[in-house]
Parts: structure tokens; sequence; C-alpha cells
């Protein structure tokens, strides 16, 4: 039944792959057969994160990642993770904006993607995007969230390639550490380098980096300067993700992280059916009863969950 | 066996609280039974959750709600989340530090949880802390967290108010809704509101609020103006958080948020122990041989995840 969509992805009809991204991010009819079925031709693309405080100009720079790519004969999609607001009543849009001039590209995809509202999690639902541009062939996928929190760095953590974008104005040390920042970076971009402060910022991430203990299978992190508006420092920054990806590959720690990707997704899947066969009507009627009971005198939650648990 | 702890917390001595708090934050012996037996002794405290992009001045402005709950009579505990930092090597106590002057006070207990590491989830770990001092009778709990992440976001979510607090220097209207902050905000808080761009925020708020359709029923956010490190707003905000409690009060909304929280929690509960008892020794071994096999050969994730569920 999904022939015809394979065949599709398989010469990057770009049809084909944005019905491929709908058939995952909505679960319609079998998706995870769908997913089952593109497996084997996944585990090429080289997944690259992209990550840092709102205004750090991640867009800008993820442009001219795709430009740098490209004239490299790589072909490139982008996944944009975007907080859904009852505002915009979806994904926003805006930045996304800033690369149309890669549309008419047949090497270029560009997908937004709403953090909220979804079935199951936004990480895994990410990854499944990143298996159906995987087996469509791109060279690169780059993952780019906006936002500092949790789930978010659960996305690009994902990635082979961590980049951590900050600007001058991104602050002192602690508000860094504090964002989560520091621990998840395989590189580090300082955009609107030309801006005061720049130096600080740099000194200040040099400095905490010559806190860690590493050796020969350690990667130190890096840090680059780049004025992404002038396409400066793109072409070094790509050099130092290359660099980034020998070191992964020839440690092992690329093939430990397909590992790792794999085993969340066998972890994920089976905790969803677990939950979906556990609750049937009878358990959440039960739960709904408990709800309308004085909140003093009924079961406290341990004692439900234990009483539901024991009727299974 | 948790008679003493709880014969302390009744009393709010702060080593039974802090004893308390580690039993549930480290799942101690038998946590759950210990939160099962205070679960009739919690709801009457009341939820605050204050957020907003780092260097907004959460921690100033939740140092000064403290002050002037204080003057009201009524006892205060904070719950700050903070990232946990390799570098730090645990959560980041420095903004804490503002609030030291509290420490010698009987009524106010202060809290740093880290947010990553833990077993289970933070959310439900947050809100197992605020049960322990909703227990100990604590009028008021605030949940300070920092960053704009989706985990972040549902830890003050769970709260009976969300307050979101911003700068001047927060940026345009579409940078504070990709933050995800506009639609969680029960009180708008502008701190900070002596620098220029103030007033532009109050009004792009303000023109983003006037486009949710709203009626008696749905609680329309304000916008508070505040600058915490001169006490200035803070009384007015702390009457507006007293509109917000009447308004859920008498529209049933505190109710439904407590049965919601009862909820999750025994959702939360089922789904742990789901998993504990599926990844029996076996299965785990049998992942772990699969991933050991060559990549594009085996079993996808999907049809893995099949055979270890028909294994059941």
């Amino acid at each position: 039944v999904y022939t015809p969509l394979i065949q599709g992805l398989s010469i990057k009809n770009k049809q084909a792959i944005a019905r491929s991204i709908s058939v995952v991010e909505n679960e319609k009819h079998n998706s995870r057969d769908f997913l089952s079925q593109i497996y084997p031709k996944t585990g090429n693309a080289y997944r690259i994160g992209v990550t840092g405080p709102p205004g750090a100009g991640k867009s800008s720079l993820t442009d001219q990642l795709i430009q740098q790519f490209r004239e490299e004969e790589k072909s490139v999609a982008v996944v944009g993770v975007d907080p859904s607001s009852p505002f915009s009543g979806g994904a926003l849009l805006g930045d996304r904006i800033r690369m149309t001039r890669h549309f008419s590209d047949d090497k270029v995809f560009i997908r937004s993607m709403a953090s909220r509202g979804g079935h199951g999690g936004l990480a895994q639902k990410t990854q499944e995007v990143g298996d159906v541009l995987d087996a469509a062939g791109f060279d690169v996928i780059i993952f780019e969230t906006v936002g500092v929190g949790q789930v978010e760095l659960d996305v690009v953590q994902a990635a082979d390639s961590v980049l951590v974008v900050l600007v001058p104005e991104s602050g002192d040390d602690i508000q860094m550490m504090k964002a989560g920042l520091m621990e998840i970076a395989d590189i580090f971009v300082i955009n609107k380098a030309d801006r005061s402060g720049a130096n600080k910022l740099f000194i200040s991430i040099q400095n905490l980096l010559s806190t860690i203990q590493h050796d020969e299978n350690n990667w130190l992190p890096n840090v680059v300067k780049t004025i992404a508006t002038e396409s400066s420092g793109v072409s070094e920054l790509v050099c130092e993700i290359q660099k980034h990806q020998n070191f992964i590959h020839e440690t092992g720690i690329w093939k430990q992280k397909l590992n790792e990707r794999y085993a969340r997704q066998v972890n994920e899947l089976i905790s969803q059916k677990l939950q979906s066969t556990f609750w049937i009507e009878s358990k959440q009627n039960l739960l709904q009863q408990k709800l309308k009971e004085e909140r003093t005198t009924r079961l406290s939650p341990q004692e439900l969950a234990k009483e539901l648990l024991n009727n299974a």
C-alpha cells in the first residue's frame, strides 16, 4: 500500500516526501508499517541539531548552512520545531520565510513541525520525520529548535552534531549553564560576532571548556564566530562540523548514536502500546468515578494506581 | 514507619520537611506509601508558577512575593527548578542566594531541584514535592522554573496561577509566542519596567490578548508592571494573583485543576509500573542482541517492538 510513496521518496519527489511526513506526523493509516518498511533505507544521512536562545539567528545560520552544503553538492533537509500557538493556530512559519530562496531547489526540503498537541513524544516524532528524510536520501538533515527547554534539547541531542548558537547578548556563564546548553554542544557558534561582547563571550566559553576533563575519546567542543547575515564564518563552521563528523566516525560514537536512537524508538513504541492496552474502558471509568468522589476521602493516587494494576 | 516524619511535617519542622522531600526526590524506601499517607492532608495550598526567559528577574520577583505574602501572615514555600550542569555538579543555587534573607523565617521554606538526571518525569517529581509542602500546611507554594521549554512549561502549568515574567528586552511578539509563553500565562509581569521598551511590550501583549475570544468562564490574562529590585508593583501583582485565585474558585476551575493533577499522577504511576514490569531481563537481552546485529539487515524498531510485545 505504501509502495508508490516509497518509490516517490527514492527519487526525492517533494510531494511524496510531504505526504510521507504527513503520514508519520498524524499517525495516519499504518504509519508504523510504513516506518518499518523504510527502516533499511535509513542510517545514511548526517543529522545536525541547531539550538540556542530565541533571537540568536538560528534560522539565518541554517539558511547559510544550506547554501554551503549545496555548494558541496550535498542535498539538505531542514526540520524546524516551533511551539505551536493558539494565536497563530499552528507552527510559526515566520523565520522559515528566510529560507524561501531554497524552495525551488530540488535538493532542498524544508518542513516546520509544531512542538505541541501531537500524540506521543515530540523527540520521537521528530526522529521519525528524520527517518523519512533519511530514507529519501538527503545527505544532511538539520533539526532546528527554538527554545532552550528539556524537550527541545532532547530533539537536538538525538542529532549527530549539535550546534549551540549564541549571541554576544546571550549573557554570562551562569545563564548559559542554566539554559542547559553547555553540556550538549559539540560546536559553539557565536553569531552576530561583530557586536560588542563577542570576544568576552568567546573567552568565557573557552574558560568553561577548559574545566572539562577530556582525552582522545572525548570531543572537546570548539567555538566558531559567524555573522550569518553576511555569510561570514560559515565555511569555517562547515569545516568544524566535518571535523566532528570524522571524529565520531573514527571513535565509533556514530554507530553508538544510531544504536541509541534504535533502542529509544523500541522503548517508546512499547511504552505507548502498554498504555493503550492497559486503559480499557472499565479502567477509564473507574478513574472518572474517583474524580467525582470527595477529594479528601477518596483513595490516594498511589492507592488507586495499585487497585487499577491489580485488576489488570 | 513514616509517623515521626509526618508529625514533623505537621508542625513545619524544617528538618522533617527537608527529609520528606529527600525521600520523595530520591524515591527512597517506600516513597509512594509516604505520598499516599500524606494525600488527605494536601489540596489546601495555593500553587503559583513563575516562569520566563533567563535574566527576566524571576528570583528577585519571587523574593518580593515571599515578602508580600509574609506581610499577610501567609506561610510560603518555594521550589526552584534549575537544569543541573556537569560544570556545577548539581542544581545552580546562585539565584536562590537572593532569597537568603528569608532562611531564618520559620514560615518560609526554599528548595532547589535539578531538572536533569532524575528518575521519572520532572513534572511529576515537582508535583510530589509540592504535595509534601502542601501537607506541611504552607499557604502558598511558588514553583519557579528557568528556561522556556516544554518540560519547564509542564511544571508551571500544573500550578493554579501561572506568572510569565518578561523584561523590555524580551523582544517582539513572535519571540514570545515562539517561547510558548503566551498560552500558559494567567498574569503577565513586565519586570524592570523602568527600562525603555516597557510600554511597547505592554502594548504588544495587550494587542495579542485582544485577539483571544473570551467570556465570563474564561480568564483574560492581565499585565502588571514591576521593578522587583525596588519592590515596585509587587503589591499590585499579589492583588492580581488574588483576583485570579477568586476567579478559579468561583468558576470551579480550581477543583478541575486538582482533579487533573490527580489523574496525571495515577497515569504516571501506572505507566512507570507497566514499563518496569515489561522490561524483564530476557527482553533487555533480546534488545541488546539486536543492537549487535548489522544495522541494515536487523529487524526494524517497529518489528522488534512487535516481537517483544508478542512474547509478553
